[in-house]
């Protein structure tokens, strides 16, 4: 997979930030900060493009989430010098799901990221600032993401960079090490880590991801470059076909001459 | 504006549905029913589509919800044969607001249409039932949506006919009166009307919407040809462009050669 040049990637982003906020006339950006390396990152991103005064971070935990977790993003907004308000969503969670069993567990991380989104929207308007997303490519190319829910945002500064390469701008901006060292994890249960859920380490991930759409190979190519088992290559593959309806807009049936979405699609305009 | 052949109408939505149900390998349907005209129509095309017991109705109501909207929505979902449940979602709501005063009450009526969307999507899990959305051209054409809300399902059967043409429909598929002579209303509060809202009656805006959208003519044409203050077409053309934003997937910041939404775009195919 290509290497990154961390300096231009972080000014190319930071000024993506800036002028979508500036072009949408928001007064500043939130995002939620889960003590996880995305949203550090992002974090980090938006604080060199606005000033640490005009990001907010929003800390959402639910009451099954490490504690370590939120002291992550508290001691980043620290080191950052950006305001920090802590909401515990266990409330609202609760209360639905003492209505129905939260079975299987998915269903409890699917609310969770939702209400973190209903949250952060109801706060955007609050505070006039735009919502930062924080979805990779890897997780956008694969539909690893809750529908509406962590992938659902304004922009996304970081989703045209692989998870391994979030990690090498990591370094670059200073995350610190306590998020950086981390196993990777959505922190819905004790021990749930993404590689586990995906089946596969990220390295192998990007990397195939890389060779079969950046590079356009085909699963065959890519079985015989990087050495691996067929069946390995297809399930990815077979990831990406399948979550192509996270990555586009609900259709509309067609009736008439210009249908939203299909022939009336004015070009995306942030301007005002 | 044109008049819709009803007949026609109805024998596509019906396919489009039962079609996507079939693709995606979902056993049925599942949508909110609000008591109000699109949510009825909805219901009643996935009726014809599925048969009634391929179809889940969920009535959600909010603490200062008209009480009429459920016994709307419960007479028209027996009157169709269909299942419907009804599930409260003030403890939720007001677990929230305790926290933060719902000032200004539109944020009330977001975190509402999120809550409707979170839950849909819970029992579209639970029920292996595909979310069908409630959305009709007037309102995605002017943005008169919550982001991520109501806006947010998996597909738009009525999302190209005009507010206007979903009564000809209504009246076409036998939708009981008493839903059908109500004033529109998202029934946030006691007294609203989207008419109300929109500071316009359907019947102008949508000639407007169609004047400009389907036949392409330009601000100053629409006001000779329909006679109206200047002013008003601008209002709704102003409308249209400010609203791109809900009917566009968040942008990616272009870093790589095939960035997610930009130049990586697979046809939208509903196959497994």
């Amino acid at each position: 997979m290509n290497e990154i040049d961390s300096a231009t990637v972080t000014a190319v982003l930071t000024r993506f930030i800036a002028d979508a906020v500036a072009k949408t006339g928001h007064r500043g950006a939130i995002l939620g900060v889960s003590g996880g390396l995305d949203s550090a990152v992002v974090l980090a991103l938006a604080a060199r493009a606005l000033g640490p005064a005009g990001v907010t971070a929003l800390l959402l935990p639910y009451r099954m989430s490490a504690p370590e977790s939120a002291r992550h993003g508290r001691n980043l907004c620290q080191q950052l010098g950006v305001e920090c308000h802590e909401i515990d969503i266990s409330p609202q969670i609760d209360a639905y799901f003492a209505r129905f069993p939260a079975e299987p567990r998915m269903l409890l991380g699917n609310k969770c990221a939702r209400e973190r989104m209903s949250i952060l929207y109801d706060h955007s308007v609050r505070r006039q600032a735009l919502v930062i997303g924080t979805s990779n490519k890897s997780e956008l190319l694969v539909g690893y993401s809750t529908l509406f829910g962590d992938s659902a945002a304004a922009i996304q500064p970081i989703g045209d960079l692989y998870k391994t390469q979030v990690f090498s701008l990591a370094l670059h901006l200073g995350i610190p090490a306590e998020i950086i060292a981390k196993q990777p994890s959505a922190d819905l249960w004790p021990g749930q880590t993404d590689e586990g859920e995906l089946g596969i380490t990220y390295r192998e991930l990007d990397e195939i991801l890389f060779q079969l759409v950046d590079r356009r190979l085909s699963p065959a190519q890519v079985v015989a470059l990087l050495d691996l088992p067929a069946e390995r290559v297809a399930r990815v593959r077979q990831r990406i076909v399948r979550s192509q309806y996270k990555r586009t807009m609900p259709p509309v049936a067609k009736l008439s001459n210009r249908t939203v979405g299909l022939d009336f699609r004015y070009l995306r305009d942030l301007a005002r």
